[in-house]
């Protein structure tokens, strides 16, 4: 098993877990986020540690501290008061658990030196422990290969099982980024809210998902890159085996001013740095949060386009006019098909058809049809699909499962902008892992990161 | 009663309507359209017209022609076969009917040199008759004072009264727009799918709004501008008293071949062409039919700031710090909070709270009062509220009120950022004439937008 890998088992795939600060306070996160953990179907032991309590909290044995306990737990989560927490890390590593998710604040985002002394000390307690920490100042991690899910947000609905996976500095992102894959019905493998990043860096997520069998494609959140050498490393030896979209945060003087406060992150990347890494680590740029999760999530299910050529299958003219400037902006070409391919279209279409790129079916004659034709056409290496609301001829539910096939058949991407709001049609293309792009922005940017990527990758 | 008012009464409040191509064949638009007529709620008198048919349609008695009716009707709608147009529109004309709709395509926008100077022939008959014309290749107007709905979309909900208008080159971008205003429960006046504007251009339907008591502010969607000194004349007019918020299309080599083929728009306009005219009339640009919307209803509710001075309101520390960088690319000022209103805002929030702008609340202690503290501060010309779902302690239905009377109070814009999917709450805030901005970049666009519209006015 590769290091990072081995590494990392105790906090996605733990065994069993030591809960420190559980209590039955329902108003308290020691309570939410136990009661998270149960929700969420974890199969492994939880032991609930406090020693003010002796009742059992949600049916489990309490103890009063960690040296109690039957065994030596996985993983420990600790939330407990700040000036607490460096005696029970000790604890932790005593008992020899190999990893801990630090849920507590109040550390090096706080002013005060002392609160920063505390960090570092507890950053060395762990290490020479041979324990890792995730935070301090996290919102959680969940793991769905484990129905892992040690989460401060609100009860969430069941996870599904996916390829994705998050690392965030921040909770408030990270969670937007989770329950916009719940919304889209996107599978997620990993989460993780890396806090103030004491021990584990960003770079140290992405490599283990880097590693991990159940992830296909990364997302990340940073508010500023610590170890910069280290991160364009790790990145770059990544981005060559899985897609890494980005988001990066405290570029500006505010920005980086807010990133301190929020997460304690003292590291002030310039934007034309951070343009420079992701050049040369062939990482994604994305914008906005919901932009980090549509593009992310345009590689579940998208090959790799081989090169810029785009066609435009469209039910209304004027969609067809404004993404082929989108397009156009965007560095893609939306390409003069090969005569053969009008002939072919024509037996689908009226007479008075456009005749042209974009392919305008009007009120949806056969639209299988041409749809087919254009992802066989040799001229077009990737489709741009643009239905409207897509009800009536050509219902989102029904088309699922033709765009999946004809993705898989012709190994072209087919990027699909839809209005819908239908949970049914939306369920559906979640379940191919497909998403529909809420706007023509957003779907060009998605196809336009999917030919970039496959660019990078080209040129290494 | 102004002319450009006055011309357009028979169009957007016509007292009675010739339906010319009125079927009982439920697949024809002869058919959709009037009962979308009558659906609507429309209280005038509507002739159906066809010689063919002398059963009632939908109720309503039959007349062979135009010339057969007991009164001139204000306006007639065409949805004919394209050949016999030209000659409808002549027996329009010595009807003296004053406004025609023609929705019937296969015009300028089809090969062919007869269907372009079909279109010319139409044209010059009506503008010889002083009828104005619509389209051809319309997909219909709507004008809820006269609970007026002539479209070709699918049934839709009743639509909501209110004063944002809609002027569009292309029917399908333009039903996108009236279905966010639907989806966001926020009302229109008038609305105009402008076809191939063969007769009536986009400048003139942005006249008539200027004009137009019910309306108060402006959104467009064009695919080339035929009479460029004329748009630019009547644009700068009219954005001295209302913001118009545009799409601008066919920009690129391939997106102007698309509208040539869609709409039949031979005029190719440079994109630097298009900045020239925007900055010289005060245009506020969008890049996206999601954001023609979201710009556009951000001037229905909330007041033109007086500077760049942002204050930022967060639930969540991230989206504080990716709403930061954004600001600030977007050349807003994340401006440093004077002690008093930091003295102030502690009343509210706990001791360890960051005591920066962006104001992060965490776990939403009393954000009431810190959204008050805020927008009172002199300091501050603008309130950006991240509320992430909103769900819990800052309730978007709750807050609705709260918001709406705090801008009215202090005159002060406060956008809200919003991932919540609530229809309660949705409607809530729409019936106040808010929208939550589904995404910071398109918050902070919004903002953005009307502090351009404010230092536009200012600077003539």
């Amino acid at each position: 098993m590769p290091e990072a890998l081995e590494g990392f088992e105790p906090l996605f795939n733990p065994r069993s877990i030591a809960f420190i600060g559980a209590t039955r306070n329902k108003a308290k996160w020691g309570f939410m986020i136990l009661s998270n953990i149960l929700l969420g179907g974890y199969k492994g032991k939880v032991y609930p540690i406090n020693p003010n309590e002796d009742e059992d909290i949600l049916g489990l044995k309490v103890y009063p501290t960690v040296y109690s306990l039957p065994e030596s737990p996985d993983l420990a989560v600790i939330v407990i008061p700040q000036s607490a927490v460096s005696q029970t890390i000790k604890e932790c590593v005593d008992k020899r658990i190999k990893a801990s998710l630090v849920i507590t604040s109040g550390f090096a985002e706080v002013a005060g030196e002392e609160r920063k002394r505390a960090e570092v000390e507890m950053v060395e307690i762990a290490r020479k422990g041979g324990m890792i920490l995730v935070g301090p100042n996290s919102n959680g991690i969940a793991s769905t290969p484990s129905d892992l899910n040690i989460l401060m947000s609100l009860p969430l609905p069941p996870f599904r099982k996916g390829s994705l996976a998050i690392t965030s500095r921040s909770g408030s992102v990270g969670t937007s980024v989770l329950r916009r894959s719940i919304a889209y019905n996107i599978g997620f493998s990993r989460y993780a809210s890396n806090g103030n990043e004491a021990d584990l860096h960003i770079e140290d997520y992405i490599e283990y998902f880097g590693e991990d069998p159940q992830t296909k494609t990364i997302l990340a959140y940073t508010e500023g890159i610590q170890q910069g050498r280290k991160f364009l490393e790790i990145a770059t030896k990544v981005s060559r085996k899985k897609p890494i979209t980005m988001l990066m945060s405290g570029v500006t003087e505010a920005g980086a001013r807010a990133a301190r406060y929020h997460t304690a992150s003292f590291y002030y990347g310039r934007e034309s740095t951070y343009q420079a890494i992701c050049k040369q680590a062939g990482i994604i740029r994305a914008n906005d949060i919901a932009e980090l999760f549509n593009i992310g999530a345009s590689f579940l299910a998208q090959p790799l386009p081989r090169g810029r050529r785009v066609a435009i299958l469209t039910m209304g003219g004027g969609w067809g006019v404004v993404a082929s400037d989108t397009c156009v902006k965007a560095g893609l070409e939306v390409v003069e098909l090969p005569d053969e391919t009008y002939k072919e279209l024509n037996r689908f279409l009226p007479w008075w058809w456009s005749h042209n790129n974009p392919v305008d079916t009007a009120t949806g004659f056969k639209w299988e049809g041409c749809l087919e034709a254009l992802t066989r056409c040799p001229a077009v290496d990737a489709i741009l699909l643009l239905t409207g609301t897509g009800r009536g001829v050509m219902p989102i539910g029904e088309i699922a499962p033709a765009i999946r096939e004809l993705i898989d058949q012709y190994n072209k991407p087919i990027i699909l902008c839809s209005e819908t709001r239908e949970e049914e049609a939306i369920k559906e293309l979640g379940q191919r892992d497909l998403i529909p792009y809420p706007s023509i922005s957003q779907a060009v940017k998605a196809l336009a990161s999917l030919v970039s990527y496959s660019e990078y990758l080209a040129s290494i």
